[in-house]
């Protein structure tokens, strides 16, 4: 006994004795009133201080772990000891836990590609993430933004928030929105844990009267996922380069009665595609004259490089209520910080609050309020210019990259973190991934974006944390396992 | 115009400026082409300095917003400006949301005690809270945690993480279960946001085969809420001075058939009541014979502040896998962090790992490495102990009044941050509430805790963040409108 003790860095030494000897209390491998070394012993068995097995010692007794008996030294507390193996056998029953789980949560493994997803390999370029790059993370304005908040309030920030979120945050977004031409009257902000968040939470909210969803195809995989795990039939519309084709959606919505429209209109993802104003006021114009609101996911709507303002979905109604926007930073900043938002009708945005509040009781104060400073700080602003700078220059070498060495049909992306590519109808791009694999290139077969078992053709390229060299080198790859495959 | 512009503090001068303009020109009141101010005259009429509105126009060009003219000016971009107004009319269209909203956020809505909830006035006494005493916060340690993981790997920590969790974070609290005697073989940790994600998780997964939850009477609102929302009926089973009732526990169980059994044996909420070891082991292997798995709630289950340490019923099963311990550092450390956890079956977290990826994508990497650093580094335990004795302190206080000043017919709480008091079966804490609110004085009437629409005689005490003073004061004037009403 006391050999397999191991110090861990920049833990206090004491907690870990302690920790150390806590587990072999409730583990059995001491009895209940077993005398313990005394502190002299300790320390040299673990070959610790004398003074360390004091703090540790004072600390087990003072949680009941053991006790002292004066002049005689420490001993183990009995009920300390726990469960004894003759009670866990009483208690002992497995559960085939797959019998107990419902359809929902089936689906959810079923679909859940990042357990089924093409895994990078050492070496590998990966063109499968459209993350931002941590390169580009100004972390110093990120620690400044959170040392000032924390003087300012800390004590607040971490006590409990409320479900709609912290109120500096929804002050600043709500100007923001409304600075992209947003008309706020009647209108109000939900804060969420990222967008899919605000996509569960409405999709949990809405009836099925059709139990049917219109949207692009292709389109956000997540999104399909989450419209199959709520029970929605989907109907996807054709994309074409300026946006959603209209008289295909035209055509659906005479043929179909829908409970919700979900539309990527800004660097939409897969197809990088930007809805083109005009589109837009048409597109609204068709889904309110058939009854059908619509969730705007204004996904990288701020990664544009070239090109001008397009006003969102939700501009486009003025003061009608019937578009839902979800809206969400993580794509351009930190991913890492669980921030995305809800803004819509304010009726419906007080019903929302209720369904999150049973779902997370509201999202984390410390990433909201530290991205409030972030943003109130200008931080921002600037971060925004470098990382755009920075993904325009990427996303030009990837285009030239793709139109000198990969023969495909159709190249579309105005922007964004990535680019989309058409082959030949026959061509297939799961057969091409196995084959770039093999020369160390992985990428995302389109399938799994198509509403209708197609894009079997098609294929994404995320470039954000592709180096340039690695660009070149991965489409000069995968270009040339084209050519062998066709 | 340019006369309703005013400067916020700590935010660049030449953001405001350009978000200004912006503003404007959305909104419709700088027109297409128009001719903007020369960047001297905007200085002027803004009380900014010229070489600021330099920078707010260089930006307002970068975005498209405005372009320039050699030798004329700045000009408003045509397609800045927007929707029109006759565009706007095209597409509106109002949506009584109402008739768009299923059941469920109906419900949440309806039992949405937070909006319903008894409001606190400035300078009233308010027993309703059972959140920590954020004075108690140690913000340098929190700083320091903060500054320590974001030099480690502050950019890591800012990117996408895993839907399962932290993996640092994960370690360490599989070594913290361990060591309160869970034996680990099989199991699995999913961390969630905060304690009711993790109950939402569970609850969305489960199959209906019942479509019944048993659980201690009274018990957590928003468990209870949570049962509701998700379809279960729900089984109350009262609570003895030492835990749930094994008879009525065994009546339960052979009169119906249950999906789940929800129990808080530690410092339950509302009763404050710890089930005692015996007891434990009794209930787990009652329904471990009836083929009902169980949730555990380890809610405050470190705030013990005398008596022994008791296993929780994870550790009761030994090497079985039928118990779901539901665990949170919210009520003792920081709320405003989300962090909860699942520790459960291997098997079954797999299934949960996808549905909370669906749900929310992960957990704030940054609050989950901020928290993971706070407890290596040992911070924790430091502030436990300060907290316990302060709330040792207040409940000792708050034990005392109640005794002193309260006729009540019993009174709960082995330690945690509340008391709950039971008076003769006829006695109303509603009618009591509304005459204690005269007095400046409110609590948590039991009514809302309870599964059968009982406990109108009850009340819940939440002390922690109560003055020593305001607790004499509060409990006297209870116990004065009390003597009135009997």
């Amino acid at each position: 006994m006391f050999t397999d003790f191991k110090l861990m860095d920049d833990r206090p030494v004491y907690i870990q004795v302690k920790d150390y000897m806590k587990r072999l209390i409730t583990k059995g491998a001491l009895q209940a009133n077993q005398k313990l070394p005394s502190t002299r012993e300790l320390g040299m068995l673990l070959n610790v201080s004398r003074n360390t097995v004091v703090a540790a010692y004072a600390d087990l007794e003072e949680e009941d772990l053991i006790y002292v008996e004066r002049g005689k030294g420490n001993f183990v507390t009995p009920s300390a000891v726990g469960v004894t193996d003759a009670e866990a056998l009483q208690v002992s029953w497995q559960v085939d836990w797959k019998q107990h789980l419902n359809e929902l949560a089936r689906t959810a493994e079923e679909e859940d590609i990042m357990k089924r997803g093409i895994r990078s390999a050492q070496g590998m370029i990966s063109f499968t993430s459209i993350a931002p790059d941590e390169k580009l993370f100004d972390m110093n304005n990120f620690r400044r933004a959170f040392l000032d908040r924390m003087s300012l309030e800390g004590d607040i920030v971490l006590n409990y928030g409320y479900a709609k979120g912290y109120k500096p945050l929804i002050d600043y977004l709500l100007r923001y929105m409304e600075n992209k031409g947003v008309d706020l009257a009647g209108k109000d902000i939900l804060i969420t844990n990222g967008f899919t968040e605000g996509l569960d939470i409405v999709l949990s909210s809405l009836n099925k009267k059709h139990g049917r969803i219109l949207c692009e195809n292709p389109t956000h995989h997540t999104a399909l996922k989450n419209f199959k795990l709520h029970g929605f039939a989907i109907t996807g519309v054709d994309i074409e380069p300026d946006g959603i084709s209209l008289q295909k959606l035209e055509l659906a919505l005479s043929q179909q009665a829908f409970d919700l429209a979900y539309l990527v209109p800004s660097y939409q993802n897969p197809t990088g595609i930007v809805m083109s104003h005009e589109k837009r006021i048409a597109a609204a114009r068709l889904l309110a004259r058939h009854g059908v609101p619509i969730l705007e996911d204004g996904f990288n709507e701020e990664l544009r490089y070239s090109g001008s303002h397009v006003a969102p979905l939700i501009a486009c109604g003025g003061g009608s209520n019937s578009i839902i926007y979800a809206g969400s930073y993580s794509k351009i900043l930190f991913p890492g910080l669980r921030v995305g938002w809800l803004l819509a009708d304010k009726e419906l945005i007080d019903y929302l609050v209720s369904v999150k509040r049973a779902r997370t009781i509201h999202t984390s104060t410390l990433d909201q309020s530290v991205l409030y400073q972030y943003l109130h700080n200008g931080y921002f602003e600037k971060y925004l210019k470098r990382a755009k700078a920075e993904y325009k220059r990427k996303y030009e070498l990837a285009v030239q990259c793709c139109h000198s060495f990969i023969p495909c049909q159709r190249l579309s992306g105005d922007g964004g973190l990535h680019l989309f590519l058409e082959f030949e109808k026959e061509f297939d791009t799961r057969a091409l991934l196995d084959s770039c694999r093999d020369k160390g290139v992985i990428f995302t077969p389109g399938t799994i974006f198509y509403t209708d078992g197609g894009g079997s053709n098609t294929m994404r390229l995320g470039f954000s944390r592709v180096a340039d060299e690695d660009i070149i080198k991965g489409t000069k790859r995968i270009g040339e396992a084209v050519l062998q495959m066709m």
